[in-house]
């Protein structure tokens, strides 16, 4: 039977919801006999498995088609290895950087139901797929944000509109496993639907400082941008599972106009045309809403059947040519693996 | 002459509003000469100072007169180490734990006037403001959010009660810092004014799951609480200078029921009166504002002058008695020293 990539994460994330301690179980047991009693003690966890961590991470491999690229495994948060020189230099330096924020929302409306136990297996395993999906588009994760991410797409020797590309691929095919793969689990145990929101914006190399936050071990490596506050304001104006990128995406990508809608701002309770703006120098930035199911449904990787998406299976030649600006996609052809089904 | 023991802090910001780089000028070198041609390279930055980083966490040390500890300088994020067997051992814990939001609003309003290296520099001092004075009310800084912080109270061998008195502490002690010392900085440079927003939250043993997130190197010791998703709601609750905490902080703490006031909870744009409850279960989880100005001018060790707040000076007896249920502050009686002004 054919299955989406994301299926050894759905299945872990249905067992949680339909086997897991439901809320109240810990706390009798606390008061009956004291936890240490409990369960055996300190239980060990399924999401704490190295191997089968690397195994969920391979299960996605069909997305190395994208960028033609095997992808990476494992990296240390806060220190992005391109900008490790800041602090053992005691320096800064100035490069471009394109941010994302992914934020992960209801997930609280877990409580209702679960104990923490529970609750956390199921929140860190969709944080597991965001993560593994950023590292096959080459994103590195700077910091954990509650159950969301901020992360970094771009370093040296790269392009800005790699990094851009990237940031929109990694959000559309999760924005997709969350609003499709996910969709009916939650509502299934009377769950309030668990969503996502997403903001990117990209700062060029003259507009990004990068610098160490904080000191010694309590310390980050990070930027400080006009467009990484951005991208977490755009994140709080996305719609659920809505994806809201700025002037400098949509501006420095291969992706096409035709794939982003204006957004306007809600300041203050009142709707204004731009996010961030300084008329006196005439600055007037935008967000826009990207249409990442249309992106993906017009991707020539992928195929729709029956309103759902797959890769392009590897023996079908490509029907729908590429559109010229996303010539970063034709060699990959080749390699194209399905998608949302793949054989166990 | 006397100042304010945030006085070091205080000026750095003041500096950076003044004579810091204006917006357009590294643009302007940039497109001129390239970037390293600019401003030496790579220029080194004051904040990166660890000799003045620790003077500026000694310039607070009049705090330990609240605890009767000395503080303890520097940790690493992301592993309280009360539970780093959790990562060496592959387990699970179960243990109270404060958590405290601390946002900081409206920082992004700096971009309009400058380069982000001197916002980088406002910014990050603020946030190093804030990361000192939970040392010295024994909190654990978590992860860096943002400008903002997530911040623990409590562990092995201390108790839930002493947790949240430290952590209400250190939210009044900061806010002060903002909403008066910093108050008229931004404004005399017509920024918009930056403010904190601070929520608290208090979970209990059988409540808090210690547990990893991510893996690897690319992971942090985290909690998953109820009570730790509900302090990042009552941050985001609170007004411009706010400090909001959930009924488990109220109803575990020394800081007597008059210093708190009920606060219902904004959803969907609608209010309501919990911010969390199950009927069913007949639970009905409130947020209470705290009065932090009026908790500190009540508080045994400080008095007010002119509308100030200072320590009060040692030689003087202790005028105001304190409160029954404020035993813990008597023992300091002794050490008290002035709070907002402190002779260099």
């Amino acid at each position: 039977m054919q299955k989406s990539i994301y299926q050894s994460y759905i299945d872990s994330i249905s067992d949680s919801l339909k086997n897991g301690k439901k809320r109240g179980e810990i706390k009798k047991a606390y008061l009956k006999e004291n936890l240490s009693g409990f369960d055996g003690g300190k239980p060990k966890l399924q999401w704490f498995d190295k191997v089968k961590d690397e195994a969920q991470f391979e299960s996605l491999q069909p997305l190395n088609a994208i960028t033609g690229q095997k992808a990476k495994y494992n990296q240390k948060t806060g220190a992005h290895p391109d900008f490790t020189h800041i602090k053992e230099q005691n320096t800064v330096d100035y490069h471009y950087i394109t941010s994302m924020f992914i934020d992960i929302k209801n997930s609280t409306e877990l409580f209702r139901k679960y104990e923490p136990i529970t609750v956390a297996n199921i929140t860190t395993t969709i944080q597991r797929a965001a993560i593994h999906t950023c590292w096959y588009f080459d994103g590195y994760i700077q910091r954990f944000h509650g159950d969301g991410l901020l992360v970094y797409f771009g370093g040296k020797n790269k392009t800005l509109k790699q990094s851009t590309d990237n940031a929109i691929n990694a959000a559309s095919f999760f924005s997709y496993f969350v609003k499709n793969d996910l969709k009916n689990l939650f509502s299934e145990q009377g769950i309030e639907n668990i969503y996502t929101r997403i903001g990117i914006d990209a700062g060029k190399d003259e507009d990004v400082l990068w610098h160490l936050a904080g000191m010694g071990e309590c310390s980050e490596i990070t930027t400080c941008s006009l467009h990484t506050s951005l991208a977490y304001k755009m994140q709080a104006s996305a719609t659920s599972n809505g994806v809201i990128v700025g002037d400098n995406v949509k501006d420095n990508t291969d992706v096409t106009a035709d794939f982003f809608t204006v957004k306007n701002y809600t300041k203050d309770g009142k709707e204004v045309r731009y996010i961030f703006e300084i008329p006196e120098e005439s600055f007037h930035y935008s967000q826009w809403e990207l249409s990442w199911e249309k992106y993906l449904r017009k991707h020539p990787s992928i195929i729709e059947e029956d309103g759902k998406l797959y890769f392009r299976p590897a023996q079908t030649p490509t029907v729908v040519a590429p559109a010229p600006n996303l010539t970063y996609l034709k060699k990959q052809a080749e390699q194209i693996r399905p998608y949302f089904f793949g054989n166990d």
